[in-house]
Protein backbone atom coordinates (compact mmCIF):
# COMPACT_ATOMS: atom_id res chain seq x y z
CA UNK A 1 0.00 0.00 0.00
CA UNK A 2 3.14 2.23 0.14
CA UNK A 3 2.41 2.57 -3.59
CA UNK A 4 -0.99 4.16 -3.06
CA UNK A 5 0.18 6.48 0.08
CA UNK A 6 3.39 7.61 -2.22
CA UNK A 7 0.74 8.89 -4.69
CA UNK A 8 -2.02 10.27 -2.44
CA UNK A 9 1.23 12.30 -0.62
CA UNK A 10 1.82 13.98 -4.46
CA UNK A 11 -1.63 15.93 -4.17
CA UNK A 12 -2.77 15.91 -0.55
CA UNK A 13 -1.78 15.84 3.35
CA UNK A 14 -2.73 12.62 4.95
CA UNK A 15 -0.95 11.22 7.95
CA UNK A 16 -0.65 7.31 8.61
CA UNK A 17 -4.08 7.42 10.59
CA UNK A 18 -6.03 9.04 8.43
CA UNK A 19 -4.41 7.11 5.48
CA UNK A 20 -5.72 3.58 7.41
CA UNK A 21 -9.01 4.70 7.32
CA UNK A 22 -8.94 5.79 3.84
CA UNK A 23 -7.40 2.34 2.25
CA UNK A 24 -10.22 0.50 4.42
CA UNK A 25 -13.13 1.59 1.64
CA UNK A 26 -11.05 -0.14 -1.31
CA UNK A 27 -9.99 -3.58 -2.10
CA UNK A 28 -7.26 -4.95 -3.44
CA UNK A 29 -7.47 -7.81 -6.33
CA UNK A 30 -4.79 -9.15 -8.18
CA UNK A 31 -5.62 -9.76 -12.07
CA UNK A 32 -4.34 -12.59 -14.87
CA UNK A 33 -2.91 -11.28 -18.36
CA UNK A 34 -6.06 -10.79 -20.28
CA UNK A 35 -8.43 -10.89 -17.19
CA UNK A 36 -11.61 -9.01 -17.48
CA UNK A 37 -12.41 -6.26 -14.37
CA UNK A 38 -15.96 -5.30 -16.72
CA UNK A 39 -17.87 -5.70 -19.44
CA UNK A 40 -19.95 -3.72 -21.78
CA UNK A 41 -23.70 -3.97 -20.84
CA UNK A 42 -23.35 -4.59 -16.94
CA UNK A 43 -23.66 -1.77 -14.61
CA UNK A 44 -20.06 -0.12 -13.73
CA UNK A 45 -19.84 -1.14 -10.37
CA UNK A 46 -15.89 -0.04 -9.90
CA UNK A 47 -13.10 2.58 -10.39
CA UNK A 48 -9.94 0.71 -10.78
CA UNK A 49 -6.43 2.45 -9.67
CA UNK A 50 -3.21 0.43 -10.76
CA UNK A 51 -0.47 -0.35 -8.83
CA UNK A 52 1.07 -2.54 -10.44
CA UNK A 53 0.30 -3.70 -14.33
CA UNK A 54 -1.61 -2.03 -17.04
CA UNK A 55 -5.32 -1.75 -17.73
CA UNK A 56 -7.14 -1.18 -21.15
CA UNK A 57 -10.78 0.63 -22.07
CA UNK A 58 -12.30 -0.93 -25.43
CA UNK A 59 -15.44 -1.14 -26.98
CA UNK A 60 -16.50 -3.52 -29.75
CA UNK A 61 -17.23 -1.50 -33.03
CA UNK A 62 -20.10 -2.40 -35.59
CA UNK A 63 -17.49 -4.35 -37.52
CA UNK A 64 -17.26 -6.21 -34.32
CA UNK A 65 -13.77 -4.97 -33.82
CA UNK A 66 -12.22 -4.08 -30.20
CA UNK A 67 -11.26 -0.74 -30.28
CA UNK A 68 -9.05 0.72 -27.70
CA UNK A 69 -9.78 4.16 -26.06
CA UNK A 70 -7.86 4.19 -23.28
CA UNK A 71 -4.53 2.34 -21.10
CA UNK A 72 -3.86 2.72 -17.61
CA UNK A 73 -0.41 2.10 -16.28
CA UNK A 74 0.60 2.31 -12.71
CA UNK A 75 -0.61 5.27 -10.69
CA UNK A 76 -3.73 5.56 -13.13
CA UNK A 77 -7.51 5.40 -12.74
CA UNK A 78 -9.62 4.20 -15.01
CA UNK A 79 -13.58 3.14 -15.34
CA UNK A 80 -16.62 4.27 -16.84
CA UNK A 81 -16.38 7.82 -15.45
CA UNK A 82 -20.28 8.85 -16.57
CA UNK A 83 -21.55 5.05 -16.57
CA UNK A 84 -20.08 4.55 -12.66
CA UNK A 85 -21.00 8.17 -11.33
CA UNK A 86 -24.85 7.38 -12.44
CA UNK A 87 -24.66 3.51 -11.40
CA UNK A 88 -25.48 2.44 -15.27
CA UNK A 89 -24.49 -0.22 -17.43
CA UNK A 90 -21.56 0.80 -19.31
CA UNK A 91 -20.77 0.90 -22.74
CA UNK A 92 -16.98 -0.34 -22.79
CA UNK A 93 -14.78 -2.93 -21.00
CA UNK A 94 -12.03 -2.83 -18.86
CA UNK A 95 -9.47 -5.75 -19.62
CA UNK A 96 -5.80 -6.07 -18.01
CA UNK A 97 -3.26 -6.01 -20.75
CA UNK A 98 -0.67 -7.40 -18.27
CA UNK A 99 -1.21 -9.51 -15.13
CA UNK A 100 -2.13 -6.51 -12.30
CA UNK A 101 -1.93 -5.67 -8.91
CA UNK A 102 -5.17 -3.14 -8.57
CA UNK A 103 -6.90 -1.04 -5.72
CA UNK A 104 -10.62 -0.73 -6.72
CA UNK A 105 -13.69 1.27 -5.41
CA UNK A 106 -17.15 0.39 -5.56
CA UNK A 107 -19.41 3.22 -5.63
CA UNK A 108 -21.49 2.99 -2.49
CA UNK A 109 -17.73 2.51 -0.80
CA UNK A 110 -16.59 6.10 -2.37
CA UNK A 111 -19.51 7.84 -1.29
CA UNK A 112 -18.61 6.84 2.36
CA UNK A 113 -15.22 7.31 2.09
CA UNK A 114 -15.75 11.14 0.38
CA UNK A 115 -18.44 11.99 3.38
CA UNK A 116 -15.94 10.71 5.93
CA UNK A 117 -12.79 12.61 4.30
CA UNK A 118 -13.24 15.27 2.71
CA UNK A 119 -9.41 15.68 1.88
CA UNK A 120 -10.05 12.98 -0.69
CA UNK A 121 -12.70 15.70 -2.85
CA UNK A 122 -9.59 17.70 -2.77
CA UNK A 123 -7.59 14.47 -4.23
CA UNK A 124 -10.54 13.13 -6.73
CA UNK A 125 -10.59 16.88 -7.66
CA UNK A 126 -6.98 17.03 -8.89
CA UNK A 127 -7.05 13.88 -10.64
CA UNK A 128 -10.53 14.58 -12.45
CA UNK A 129 -8.71 17.95 -13.30
CA UNK A 130 -5.50 16.26 -14.60
CA UNK A 131 -7.63 13.59 -16.77
CA UNK A 132 -9.67 15.95 -18.21
CA UNK A 133 -6.93 18.49 -18.89
CA UNK A 134 -5.05 15.73 -20.42
CA UNK A 135 -8.42 14.45 -22.71
CA UNK A 136 -8.29 18.27 -23.70
CA UNK A 137 -5.11 17.84 -24.88
CA UNK A 138 -5.94 14.42 -26.73
CA UNK A 139 -9.11 15.97 -28.71
CA UNK A 140 -6.83 18.56 -29.96
CA UNK A 141 -4.51 16.34 -31.49
CA UNK A 142 -7.08 14.32 -33.10
CA UNK A 143 -8.10 17.66 -34.83
CA UNK A 144 -4.83 18.37 -35.35
CA UNK A 145 -2.61 15.64 -36.05
CA UNK A 146 -2.26 13.01 -38.89
CA UNK A 147 -2.25 9.29 -37.89
CA UNK A 148 1.43 8.70 -38.49
CA UNK A 149 2.58 12.08 -36.36
CA UNK A 150 -0.09 10.95 -33.52
CA UNK A 151 1.69 7.90 -33.44
CA UNK A 152 5.07 9.62 -33.23
CA UNK A 153 3.83 12.13 -30.56
CA UNK A 154 2.69 9.18 -28.26
CA UNK A 155 6.17 7.04 -28.63
CA UNK A 156 7.91 10.16 -27.99
CA UNK A 157 5.65 11.24 -24.75
CA UNK A 158 4.98 8.06 -23.33
CA UNK A 159 8.46 5.33 -24.43
CA UNK A 160 6.22 2.81 -22.02
CA UNK A 161 3.40 2.85 -24.48
CA UNK A 162 5.68 1.32 -27.26
CA UNK A 163 7.35 -0.78 -24.93
CA UNK A 164 5.02 -2.30 -22.95
CA UNK A 165 2.10 -2.87 -24.91
CA UNK A 166 1.42 -4.94 -27.55
CA UNK A 167 1.71 -4.11 -31.11
CA UNK A 168 -1.78 -4.65 -32.14
CA UNK A 169 -2.97 -2.74 -28.98
CA UNK A 170 -1.28 0.22 -29.81
CA UNK A 171 -2.79 -0.25 -33.44
CA UNK A 172 -6.41 -0.33 -31.93
CA UNK A 173 -5.41 2.79 -29.80
CA UNK A 174 -4.30 4.82 -33.30
CA UNK A 175 -7.13 3.44 -35.06
CA UNK A 176 -4.65 1.88 -37.20
CA UNK A 177 -4.98 -1.68 -38.71
CA UNK A 178 -1.96 -3.66 -37.69
CA UNK A 179 -0.74 -3.48 -41.09
CA UNK A 180 -0.64 0.08 -41.41
CA UNK A 181 1.37 0.38 -37.88
CA UNK A 182 3.93 -2.40 -38.99
CA UNK A 183 4.03 0.20 -42.47
CA UNK A 184 4.64 3.21 -40.15
CA UNK A 185 6.93 1.88 -37.76
CA UNK A 186 9.07 0.34 -41.54
CA UNK A 187 8.88 3.60 -42.71
CA UNK A 188 10.58 5.91 -39.62
CA UNK A 189 13.23 2.84 -39.60
CA UNK A 190 14.23 3.55 -42.68
CA UNK B 1 -25.72 36.05 -9.12
CA UNK B 2 -28.64 33.89 -8.60
CA UNK B 3 -27.86 31.90 -11.72
CA UNK B 4 -24.19 31.02 -9.73
CA UNK B 5 -25.79 30.13 -6.84
CA UNK B 6 -28.54 28.00 -8.03
CA UNK B 7 -26.03 25.95 -10.25
CA UNK B 8 -23.57 25.38 -6.94
CA UNK B 9 -27.26 24.22 -4.96
CA UNK B 10 -27.32 21.31 -7.31
CA UNK B 11 -23.67 20.08 -6.11
CA UNK B 12 -23.43 21.74 -2.44
CA UNK B 13 -25.05 22.64 0.42
CA UNK B 14 -23.85 26.17 1.24
CA UNK B 15 -25.75 28.80 2.86
CA UNK B 16 -26.09 32.66 2.15
CA UNK B 17 -23.57 33.74 4.56
CA UNK B 18 -20.86 31.23 2.58
CA UNK B 19 -21.90 31.96 -0.78
CA UNK B 20 -21.62 35.66 0.03
CA UNK B 21 -17.79 34.95 0.69
CA UNK B 22 -17.57 32.08 -2.14
CA UNK B 23 -18.84 34.90 -4.59
CA UNK B 24 -15.80 37.47 -3.66
CA UNK B 25 -13.24 35.41 -5.24
CA UNK B 26 -15.13 35.74 -8.59
CA UNK B 27 -14.99 38.89 -11.09
CA UNK B 28 -17.91 39.39 -13.55
CA UNK B 29 -17.82 40.30 -17.15
CA UNK B 30 -19.55 41.15 -20.21
CA UNK B 31 -18.09 40.77 -23.40
CA UNK B 32 -19.69 41.60 -26.57
CA UNK B 33 -20.15 39.14 -29.70
CA UNK B 34 -16.52 38.30 -30.34
CA UNK B 35 -14.89 39.37 -28.35
CA UNK B 36 -11.52 37.56 -26.77
CA UNK B 37 -10.96 36.59 -23.75
CA UNK B 38 -7.84 34.45 -23.91
CA UNK B 39 -5.36 34.45 -26.37
CA UNK B 40 -2.88 31.47 -28.06
CA UNK B 41 0.81 32.17 -26.72
CA UNK B 42 -0.33 34.00 -23.43
CA UNK B 43 -0.54 32.85 -19.83
CA UNK B 44 -3.83 31.09 -19.08
CA UNK B 45 -4.82 33.69 -16.04
CA UNK B 46 -8.25 32.90 -16.02
CA UNK B 47 -11.42 29.93 -15.81
CA UNK B 48 -14.51 31.12 -17.36
CA UNK B 49 -17.77 30.26 -16.34
CA UNK B 50 -21.27 31.27 -18.30
CA UNK B 51 -23.82 32.93 -16.65
CA UNK B 52 -25.15 33.93 -19.87
CA UNK B 53 -24.34 33.41 -23.51
CA UNK B 54 -21.95 31.73 -25.17
CA UNK B 55 -18.19 30.92 -25.40
CA UNK B 56 -15.43 29.05 -27.44
CA UNK B 57 -12.34 27.96 -27.64
CA UNK B 58 -10.08 27.57 -30.64
CA UNK B 59 -6.46 27.06 -32.32
CA UNK B 60 -5.10 28.24 -35.64
CA UNK B 61 -4.20 25.11 -37.26
CA UNK B 62 -1.53 24.70 -39.91
CA UNK B 63 -3.54 26.03 -42.65
CA UNK B 64 -4.22 29.10 -40.28
CA UNK B 65 -7.88 28.04 -40.11
CA UNK B 66 -9.72 28.49 -36.83
CA UNK B 67 -10.60 24.60 -35.37
CA UNK B 68 -13.14 24.77 -32.71
CA UNK B 69 -12.87 22.18 -29.84
CA UNK B 70 -15.17 23.45 -27.70
CA UNK B 71 -18.16 25.53 -26.45
CA UNK B 72 -19.81 26.60 -23.25
CA UNK B 73 -23.19 27.71 -22.69
CA UNK B 74 -25.24 29.15 -19.32
CA UNK B 75 -23.69 26.94 -16.31
CA UNK B 76 -20.22 25.44 -17.80
CA UNK B 77 -16.80 26.37 -17.67
CA UNK B 78 -14.11 26.92 -20.24
CA UNK B 79 -10.79 27.62 -20.30
CA UNK B 80 -7.39 25.57 -21.25
CA UNK B 81 -7.05 23.39 -18.25
CA UNK B 82 -3.77 22.33 -18.20
CA UNK B 83 -2.38 26.12 -19.14
CA UNK B 84 -4.84 27.11 -15.90
CA UNK B 85 -3.40 24.51 -13.40
CA UNK B 86 0.63 25.07 -14.44
CA UNK B 87 -0.12 28.76 -15.24
CA UNK B 88 1.38 28.51 -18.26
CA UNK B 89 0.92 29.78 -21.97
CA UNK B 90 -1.71 28.64 -23.74
CA UNK B 91 -2.26 26.48 -26.94
CA UNK B 92 -6.10 28.05 -27.50
CA UNK B 93 -8.01 31.26 -27.93
CA UNK B 94 -11.61 32.16 -25.69
CA UNK B 95 -13.84 34.00 -27.52
CA UNK B 96 -17.47 35.19 -26.92
CA UNK B 97 -19.99 33.62 -29.77
CA UNK B 98 -22.37 36.00 -28.34
CA UNK B 99 -22.88 38.92 -26.40
CA UNK B 100 -21.94 37.31 -22.96
CA UNK B 101 -22.04 37.64 -19.16
CA UNK B 102 -18.87 35.96 -17.62
CA UNK B 103 -17.96 34.94 -14.13
CA UNK B 104 -14.12 34.35 -13.87
CA UNK B 105 -11.40 33.32 -11.37
CA UNK B 106 -7.32 33.68 -11.68
CA UNK B 107 -5.31 30.79 -10.84
CA UNK B 108 -4.45 32.66 -6.73
CA UNK B 109 -7.64 33.71 -6.15
CA UNK B 110 -8.87 29.68 -6.84
CA UNK B 111 -6.17 28.61 -4.53
CA UNK B 112 -7.57 30.78 -1.70
CA UNK B 113 -11.08 29.99 -2.39
CA UNK B 114 -10.47 26.58 -1.73
CA UNK B 115 -8.64 26.63 0.92
CA UNK B 116 -11.18 28.73 2.84
CA UNK B 117 -14.11 27.03 1.71
CA UNK B 118 -13.49 23.24 1.36
CA UNK B 119 -16.90 22.76 0.12
CA UNK B 120 -16.11 23.83 -3.12
CA UNK B 121 -13.18 20.86 -3.46
CA UNK B 122 -16.38 19.12 -4.09
CA UNK B 123 -18.10 21.58 -6.51
CA UNK B 124 -14.90 21.18 -9.08
CA UNK B 125 -14.21 17.56 -8.12
CA UNK B 126 -17.80 16.91 -9.82
CA UNK B 127 -17.46 19.54 -12.37
CA UNK B 128 -14.14 18.23 -13.53
CA UNK B 129 -15.53 14.55 -13.26
CA UNK B 130 -18.61 15.31 -15.63
CA UNK B 131 -16.48 17.37 -17.65
CA UNK B 132 -13.90 14.00 -18.01
CA UNK B 133 -17.01 11.90 -18.70
CA UNK B 134 -18.33 14.07 -21.51
CA UNK B 135 -14.78 13.80 -23.31
CA UNK B 136 -14.71 10.46 -22.63
CA UNK B 137 -17.85 9.60 -24.91
CA UNK B 138 -16.93 12.49 -27.26
CA UNK B 139 -13.72 10.22 -27.66
CA UNK B 140 -15.84 7.47 -28.18
CA UNK B 141 -17.74 9.07 -30.86
CA UNK B 142 -14.80 10.33 -32.82
CA UNK B 143 -13.27 6.30 -33.14
CA UNK B 144 -17.05 5.74 -33.35
CA UNK B 145 -18.78 7.68 -35.63
CA UNK B 146 -18.91 9.01 -39.17
CA UNK B 147 -18.91 12.87 -39.58
CA UNK B 148 -22.51 12.73 -40.60
CA UNK B 149 -23.49 10.72 -37.62
CA UNK B 150 -21.41 13.16 -35.48
CA UNK B 151 -23.50 15.87 -36.74
CA UNK B 152 -27.13 13.88 -36.24
CA UNK B 153 -25.63 13.15 -32.55
CA UNK B 154 -24.78 16.49 -31.91
CA UNK B 155 -28.25 18.15 -33.11
CA UNK B 156 -30.56 15.65 -31.60
CA UNK B 157 -28.52 16.25 -28.23
CA UNK B 158 -28.05 19.51 -28.22
CA UNK B 159 -30.88 21.23 -29.76
CA UNK B 160 -28.96 24.61 -28.98
CA UNK B 161 -25.72 23.57 -30.67
CA UNK B 162 -27.59 24.17 -34.17
CA UNK B 163 -30.11 26.87 -33.11
CA UNK B 164 -26.98 29.08 -31.37
CA UNK B 165 -24.20 28.43 -33.05
CA UNK B 166 -23.84 29.85 -36.09
CA UNK B 167 -23.16 27.32 -39.01
CA UNK B 168 -19.47 28.47 -39.95
CA UNK B 169 -18.47 27.35 -36.20
CA UNK B 170 -20.97 24.43 -36.45
CA UNK B 171 -18.44 23.78 -39.38
CA UNK B 172 -15.16 24.44 -37.53
CA UNK B 173 -16.49 22.47 -34.16
CA UNK B 174 -17.39 19.69 -36.28
CA UNK B 175 -13.93 19.58 -38.29
CA UNK B 176 -16.44 20.03 -41.65
CA UNK B 177 -15.85 22.73 -44.65
CA UNK B 178 -19.21 24.83 -44.48
CA UNK B 179 -19.53 23.35 -47.70
CA UNK B 180 -19.49 19.91 -46.59
CA UNK B 181 -21.85 21.25 -43.75
CA UNK B 182 -24.44 22.28 -46.39
CA UNK B 183 -24.07 19.32 -48.19
CA UNK B 184 -24.90 17.29 -45.30
CA UNK B 185 -27.95 19.75 -44.36
CA UNK B 186 -29.11 19.67 -47.71
CA UNK B 187 -29.49 15.64 -48.20
CA UNK B 188 -31.12 15.49 -44.15
CA UNK B 189 -33.66 17.43 -45.21
CA UNK B 190 -34.55 15.71 -48.32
Amino acid sequence: METFKAHLDKFISIDDQEFASVISYFQIINTGKKENLMLEGEICKFKYFVLEGCLRKFFINEKGIEQTTEFAIENWWISDTFAFEKQMKSDFNIQAVEKSRILMIDYSSQEHLLEKHPVMERYFRMVYQTAYAAAEKRLRYLYEMTKEEYYIHFSTLYPWFIQRIPQYLVASFLGFTPEYLSEIRAKLRS
